[in-house]
């Protein structure tokens, strides 16, 4: 497996975060960049870096904000983006991922973060980490931004299956609903399940199922059932949680960022029509600037991967540095929460609620917080 | 069923279109000013307008460029966005949508024209003209704005059916080939099958058997197909067909319409947000109408019904003038090349391909332009 150097500097407990220097589309250099940033922001957060030590240390030692609360994981292979899910979790003992989800399973992090490949990362936490008890299919829960006051809805599943019955649908509205408890103020937060249509009688039998299921569910689940959503209210006001099975799921968001991607190079091409539009974009630029900000996918870097002994966030391969630190973050803040442990126990209670357990077991079962 | 009146001008053919005046969220007024911008645009065209003749009579009036190209078609009842397909079916009789569709059936219109409920829209087509030989599943064709040289991708179905299967996903691409040749100067289309990875071993069962079904197809069927594709590339320039079943389509669809109007309303705010960035707008404003332009969803208003006997364009129920004037213009362009015929011709051929007939039979089946 991995061999551990660099042992004089070895953090520990909740503050560190396991991060995969390798898999990412740019290369390391951009992900100690991140964690660099991430260094800065925050005084408190030290890193296991997975990787090979030798392309590692140098990165490393550039940055001085890094000095002692680094340490480096020498782990020899990559697992690439073309690697297929089943032969990482034969073969991948030896890799940067494998090695940095061991970080967490091992109580040395509180989290892990990886650009690397999402199914790969998602069958490698699964062996190794375990689903949570009661959990069939875990979910990649992302938050995307949205007209809401807090800015941004949670959407799950994004793609960990393709597949998900209506027993997973009410296990994603409850953990959905713990996570955005958790990553935002609100204390009941409305879950919508993703339809072609609002009415009733819409959409696939087993959705039909879903929703009669989750409206049982709300009022012990401690959320609000808006009912069915259409794919216009994912970045919409109506619900805070989206719920689906992760083939839909994967399509609207890429749908959503191909969208948001093509009307920026659009609004860039708008600007450069003619020298008049370049003052005007001159003058435009903090109007455009705060637009960005508002729209920009690498503030929200970061799908959870939602259902497991622990909390793994996968960055998007693509993530610059600013996109890495805020996956980072995102881990940090989650392991500060103690969210694994929380979301474990709303789970828990709702495998007892869905078990149809007696009323006196129910009411105890939801009195826990989360 | 509908009472026949004005009956003085009863135009016919190729050049008049059937609109149903009712149904849309704005009434029929938006509806007959949408039609007096494609009459003014187009000195050829003409229409069958179907609704309350003492509602219609008036508003028509109004319109002197609407003068003798109008009949307009007493139909007493409306069918609203919360009716079931099943009732209109049964007790649509009455309706200016069922009246719309009666037009194109007895020959009296090239095409038809309805911003009513889609679903009901579907039934009573699919009732009244039948669907084509050979096709299991008709489809909504959309145009959806792209960065391809064209603008614009093809993308099916987005909502006649929340199921498909690899047959049906067949049919899609052969059909969508062949509007996009009808729509567009494009000889030969690129056709890609949405997924959730471009790989070969990811998505649904069905999928895959879908790919091989599409793949084994593309020679023969005139088209290049470029396989599994991904949400972004709705949007992008990797396909100029995207296939996939009506439930994932039309949560994309929608989701991507959802993005680009929060990403409008960002935009809008941000230029509101101080007296310099309303004076950038102000001087912005070439910019970004040419942005408008580019990615205003009603320039592309419609989505066709591919595989009935008969040309059937929904508009948007929240259509302006503007959107239900690109509607009516589609069905124009549509009848006027003789589509429906074409893709029959396209269809029957490819019924044949999919039954295995001998080499000489495909060759001839195939020479068949579209």
């Amino acid at each position: 497996m991995t061999g551990q150097t660099d042992h004089t500097q070895v953090p520990a407990g909740r503050n560190t975060i396991s991060v995969d220097a390798m898999g990412g589309d740019a290369g390391p250099t951009v992900v100690v960049a991140g964690i660099a940033m991430s260094a800065k922001m925050n005084p408190d957060i030290r890193f296991i870096l997975h990787g090979p030590i030798e392309q590692l240390t140098p990165l490393v030692a550039k940055k001085r904000v890094l000095d002692g609360r680094v340490e480096v994981r020498d782990a020899r292979d990559v697992v690439t983006m073309d690697d297929k899910p089943s032969q990482v979790m034969r073969n991948g003992k030896g890799t940067s991922m494998w090695s940095t989800i061991e970080s967490v399973k091992h109580g040395e992090a509180a989290g892990a973060v990886s650009c690397g490949n999402t199914g790969a990362l998602m069958a490698v936490s699964m062996i190794r980490l375990r689903k949570l008890p009661g959990v069939n299919r875990p979910a990649i829960a992302i938050l995307w931004p949205s007209s809401n006051p807090q800015g941004f809805n949670v959407m799950l599943d994004v793609g960990a299956d393709v597949r998900a019955d209506a027993q997973d649908l009410l296990q994603y509205a409850l953990m959905g609903t713990s996570y955005t408890r958790n990553s935002m103020d609100i204390a009941r937060p409305r879950v919508g399940l993703l339809n072609v249509g609002t009415e009733e009688h819409k959409g696939h039998a087993e959705l039909k199922e879903a929703y009669a299921l989750i409206a049982e569910h709300a009022d012990r689940g401690s959320f609000e059932f808006v009912g069915f959503v259409e794919g216009s209210d994912i970045p919409g006001s109506t619900a805070d949680v989206i719920v689906t099975d992760g083939f839909t799921g994967n399509v609207a968001i890429k749908t959503g960022e191909g969208t948001a991607s093509l009307i920026r190079s659009t609004l860039r091409d708008a600007f450069q029509y003619s020298i008049l539009s370049r003052l005007a974009a001159l003058l435009a630029l903090p109007s455009l600037t705060r637009l960005s900000k508002k729209i920009d996918p690498r503030r929200v870097n970061g799908g959870v991967f939602l259902g497991l002994n622990g909390t793994v966030v996968k960055s998007h391969g693509g993530a610059d540095a600013t996109g890495v630190s805020a996956a980072v973050k995102l881990a940090f803040r989650l392991a500060e929460q103690g969210f694994a442990e929380k979301l474990a126990a709303r789970v828990a209670s709702s495998v007892e609620l869905t078990q149809d357990t007696p009323a006196r077991d129910f009411a105890r079962a939801t009195t826990q917080k989360d």
